[in-house]
């Protein structure tokens, strides 16, 4: 036997949030590797709410996790044997792989950390992943965001919104950030220099007022993460020809009802504004400009980067439930 | 005394369909004309969906009516008194006045027939008028639609769909119909070269499997007219990259309580589709250019178009309903 590992799969679909009796652990052994597989040590693991959709049997972007398979997850690691051509031991790389200690891997989606990198490895599972490349290209292209535009960020001390949030800033924009939190509020103004903050559980109930408040030009851009109530307020504000950047939908993802789109659906078309679906693989011939682009803002200190990690395998679970409790700021990811 | 004549006002804001304890009738007298006004005797006023939305006390494209104010509408008819520099007794004019059989106006958003106009002066409210001018600027423009993509047309046999469908047929689409009758589906098919069509009433509950059947490639193009069941469904057959043109939602218009989104919602995000909200007033500046070229579509006989016109003034309620119980087939006018 060449290892023994352990990894999180899917037992059956969460209705809600993720509980221990839908997720569970067990050892996988892996004999040898066949001709064009690679076996990968991880280092981190992504916990992101995405995943959280990917255990749902609905159509997506993505296929559902199949029941019985591990869960699915970008990883950053080491080679530590290889029978592909591409990569050998030692090589550092990061991919869609899953909760897991090792990783199988036939290289598909696979790619290798430069070997010139002076980034904290973990830094290819955030600001250069998936959530920073969001950031990048939702802002810069998606957007069609101008100098003078009003930016109405939601889940703006996430991840992707903070990233997102400064990149606004950096192209002359009006931006507005809401987050759960009057500590979250209180970074994004001070530390990330966004024009005004909106404490979305504070104002509930209240938060189309808060959002006219903030922007007094209305919203030319709504970046949703969240869906839901903030989403409904946003409508409320838009701008004629507003754009409406569709990024992800947090509030609903655990939910065990369908829920329905925003009961202001009617504001997109009395606004002509646009719905943009937004996937960032769909940038994915760009990823390598995207990327460096960031490296760039990072090195020139125009960009801060918030990310949270988890020690330990086990802990898995508990850290994946504060991507929904708005317990974490920025990126989080688990040490293995 | 210039003038007396009837005219439909806003009593009360309906709660579902409109009811005359609703929108009543009252004698308007017109004493003298004021400097910059015209008196219009209207011909024909149109019947459209959107004039309930217009009832509604809610944010939308135009303000609401007013209480106590005329309903709102276009209108074709005579000028026969005019104290306006650009208007004469004796000239043909259409624009937005109201359900009434005479209309005071200062010119605003006002537009004379072409002396050398060859057609009925009802085809200055439909095919020529907003109705037209909607298929022909969402269809042309707003679609995005090439040779070869399928296109989905809700409300198939209405004003705006059966002229939106035929323009598509035109640029080499493939073209899928939906509408409420049987009767309907068949002229879709023999008179206006449809590919296939659905009566989603005989349908209903099988919405998304029978779009399947009829869109072996997939839906690129969803012209939504209806919103409800039939935007659900179509959103679960939407390609990659699907732009949905957000026209209107028939379906919730009569609606007491407030309408959700969408369930699919999240197929707008999945598919990277865009959802564009589109008012034809946004074409203003080439209304011009539209109606030119529906004119000369008509002249080649390259389209056909189907009104129904109601006579006397008394029967504008019971018309107006048939807009909202499917028994009409395309444009719907009052014969005042």
């Amino acid at each position: 036997m060449l290892i023994q590992y352990k990894q999180y799969y899917l037992h059956q679909r969460p209705k809600g949030p993720t509980t221990d009796s839908d997720v569970k652990v067990r050892t996988v052994e892996v004999y040898s590797l066949a001709e064009g597989q690679l076996l990968i040590k991880n280092e981190y693991f992504s916990l992101d709410p995405a995943i959280r959709g990917w255990m749902d049997d609905v159509p997506s972007y993505m296929p559902p996790i199949v029941l019985g398979d591990v869960i699915r997850s970008s990883t950053v690691g080491t080679v530590v044997d290889s029978k592909h051509p591409d990569f050998s031991a030692g090589d550092m790389v990061y991919g869609l792989n899953g909760w897991e200690e090792y990783s199988l891997s036939d290289g598909y989606f696979l790619t290798k950390v430069p070997q010139d990198n002076q980034f904290p490895l973990h830094y290819y599972l955030s600001v250069f992943g998936a959530v920073g490349l969001t950031a990048y290209f939702g802002i810069h292209d998606t957007a069609e965001l101008k100098a003078g535009d009003t930016l109405l960020m939601s889940a703006a001390a996430g991840a992707v919104g903070s990233l997102g949030g400064q990149l606004a800033k950096n192209m002359g924009c009006h931006v507005v950030g809401m987050a759960g939190t009057d500590d979250k509020c209180q970074w994004l103004m001070d530390d990330l220099g966004f024009d005004a903050v909106i404490n979305y559980k504070t104002e509930s109930g209240n938060l189309s007022a808060a959002i006219a408040a903030a922007c007094p030009d209305g919203v030319d851009v709504y970046f949703d993460n969240v869906g839901g109530e903030i989403l409904d307020a946003a409508l409320l504000n838009i701008n004629s020809n507003a754009r409406i950047v569709f990024c992800g939908s947090i509030s609903t993802y655990n939910a065990s009802e369908p829920v329905p789109g925003p009961y202001n659906w009617w504001q997109v078309l009395a606004k002509s504004a646009v719905v943009k679906g937004f996937l960032v693989s769909n940038y994915f011939e760009q990823f390598e400009t995207g990327a460096g682009a960031l490296a760039q803002l990072l090195t020139e200190d125009k960009i801060q980067f918030k990310y949270e990690i988890v020690d330990g395998f086990d802990n898995t679970l508990t850290a994946f439930h504060k991507l929904f409790d708005g317990s974490n700021t920025g990126k989080l990811m688990l040490k293995v």
